[in-house]
């Protein structure tokens, strides 16, 4: 696996580049879809490919864990395999849904034993547990096993988690370094950068995880109830520190507008639910705002969604055609606007990779944020 | 619009023909998916085209008149423009609806009176505003508004009700020559032979409907609760009096087995609910028999769906990836279930007209009937 950076913006921290892995090679600033329990809800693999464009899926340990098990995936040789995906996939490494799923779970320097949401049963992840689990499932990017604290915790409690996060890091790396690759392809773990919202927590964090060499840096604990200026404080502050030659990978971050921002940061990776789940509410994003769907001032709309997207929605249908199957609860409502908003996002991601490589990156992104927010 | 029959059978009734419409060519026999609420579920209509290879859709008047509504479809220049389908289009006369959905409903001579499902609100239709409906929603084929009477049905019921069914038929052929095409293509409609399961009603129906002219008969009255020999004696009647150089439309049939049968008896047009509906419940229909993809027996089958099937579920997914999908509630594993469904349901009439034209339909016939029914 390799990241060769191509082009620099001059008048921020944004550049593109490339990774290459053995299942394809990844274009960066890149938006990764969620696709939680193997599948993008409501979305056709040969979608991910032809429409969205995708060229990294991400799945959810937690979830793949669970069901349909790990076993049946090894058996299905690996997860691309098992959900006829040949391209990249990410996994996390599960802690993040035990914190927010499970609500029988302890915490311990060991690792967190917690109940399944499904049925109850009893499970342990540990960094080993859990970075076992994704060699079997087989992502070609691995996350390290780490504490995703809330907002707003305190001081001391971010500062004790983090340096736990840490220790858990360097038994992620030993595992994984110990062990082989389950599959005929390369693997690699990403160390998670913690530390809340406090500035010093997050230096130490990004340099303790720039002592481990590793070929992506993950930046956590964001996006998960703090204002968009302290998200942006605290990325601003990690990407100064983490290697500059190495992709930055921002955790479930965000809104259109956070991930222009975010990019002029230094963030060559993103994912986040938000495009998938907010398209199941009729919430839609497009080049000129966001628009509600549902709201009945679309009724009687026979333009697309968004004139100036390339997607099978937008060349094909109304608003009022769309407005009709989510208004009806049409499972192709929801298909379609999930199809939408992915689309635009992989397409808002490709502009913004031009507009680096043309080199007028900041002008259009100040001018794309104002547009992406308005309320239509 | 034009039938010419290509084949006949030299065994049984059937034959293969083709329909001409403004939108297309139909060739019969023929399998007509669902749409009825100008979607069908799960389905892009791209899918139907290159994947399915629908050659015509229903929908459902009384579902579109409530919702959209007839003034915005005729707003968006009928039903093909506003779903963004230019393939023919056939709809049912909202009947049959508002005698299975709406439970405050009052039939007279004149009509009936109902209240919405939705939200209650008092609507009336008659024969007059049924074709009237039918017109505005722009379908290349029309219904007859009708009475469809439950099973079972005492004679003397049946016999009063069909009657009535006939003076409507009279009042639906007036107003339908009396108005003009909303559109720029031809719209025909199309008579229901009614009589329940009384072979003397069914005859008397038959030769009531034959007595106007018209491009397509239907029958209906069938598939709601009767044993399949009861259906099959009833079509069996009704097409030895029909004209023989006309299509023949079943309404609301059936299982793989029903279709196949009814070919026999000289049936060249189906729809039904059954191979969308059943994806939705996991049950799969294949070249071997039904499968319930929710049993445990196919937790680790890596084998696909339907070797024998020309689909996308089948070609790319295997039935433990589409068991895993169905069992977490994804919405991905209905779509991939409908899609096959339905891709099944048109490759098997598509290999009933081949048969037929090699004129080894009756053997071939005999031998799927077997097993299509069996439970894997």
């Amino acid at each position: 696996m390799n990241f060769t950076i191509e082009k620099k913006c001059e008048n921020s921290q944004a550049r593109t580049g490339k990774l290459q892995t053995d299942h394809g090679e990844i274009e960066t600033p890149i938006f990764m879809p969620v696709g939680t329990q193997g599948t993008v809800k409501g979305i056709y693999q040969s979608q991910l490919k032809n429409d969205i464009k995708a060229q990294i899926i991400l799945g959810n340990t937690y979830h793949l864990y669970l069901r349909p098990g790990i076993d049946l995936i090894e058996k299905a040789g690996g997860l691309h395999k098992f959900i006829g995906w040949d391209g990249p996939i990410l996994t996390d490494s599960g802690g993040y849904q035990v914190y927010s799923l499970s609500n029988m779970r302890k915490i311990t320097e060991e690792g967190v034993s917690f109940k399944s949401h499904i049925d109850g049963s009893k499970h342990v992840l540990s960094p080993e547990i859990a970075t076992d689990i994704q060699r079997v499932i087989g992502a070609d990017i691995i996350m390290a096993f780490d504490e995703c604290t809330p907002y707003p915790c305190e001081y001391e409690y971010a500062k004790r988690s983090m340096n736990m996060t840490h220790r858990w890091l360097k038994r992620c790396l030993d595992r994984f370094h110990s062990t082989d690759h389950n599959y005929d392809y390369f693997q690699t773990l990403a160390p998670i950068v913690q530390g809340s919202t406090y500035t010093d927590l997050r230096k130490d964090s990004a340099k303790a995880c720039s002592d481990h060499e590793a070929l992506i840096y993950a930046i956590g604990g964001l996006s998960v109830g703090e204002p968009a200026e302290e998200m942006y404080e605290m990325t601003e502050v990690v990407t100064a520190i983490l290697p500059i030659r190495k992709p930055r990978y921002l955790m479930g971050v965000g809104t259109p507008a956070n991930l222009l921002e975010c990019i002029a940061l230094g963030i060559d990776m993103f994912d986040c639910v938000m495009p998938t789940r907010n398209a199941r509410h009729g919430l839609l994003f497009t080049s000129e705002g966001i628009i509600n769907i549902k709201n009945a001032k679309w009724k009687e709309d026979l333009s697309p969604i968004d004139k100036n997207i390339n997607c099978y929605t937008s060349n094909n249908h109304t608003k009022a055609y769309l407005r009709h199957l989510i208004h009806t609860n049409e499972m192709l409502g929801l298909q379609m606007a999930t199809l939408h908003n992915l689309t635009f996002y992989l397409e808002l991601m490709e502009m913004a990779r031009e507009k680096i490589r043309e080199g007028c990156f900041l002008k259009w992104k100040t001018e794309m944020v104002k547009k992406v927010q308005t309320r239509l």
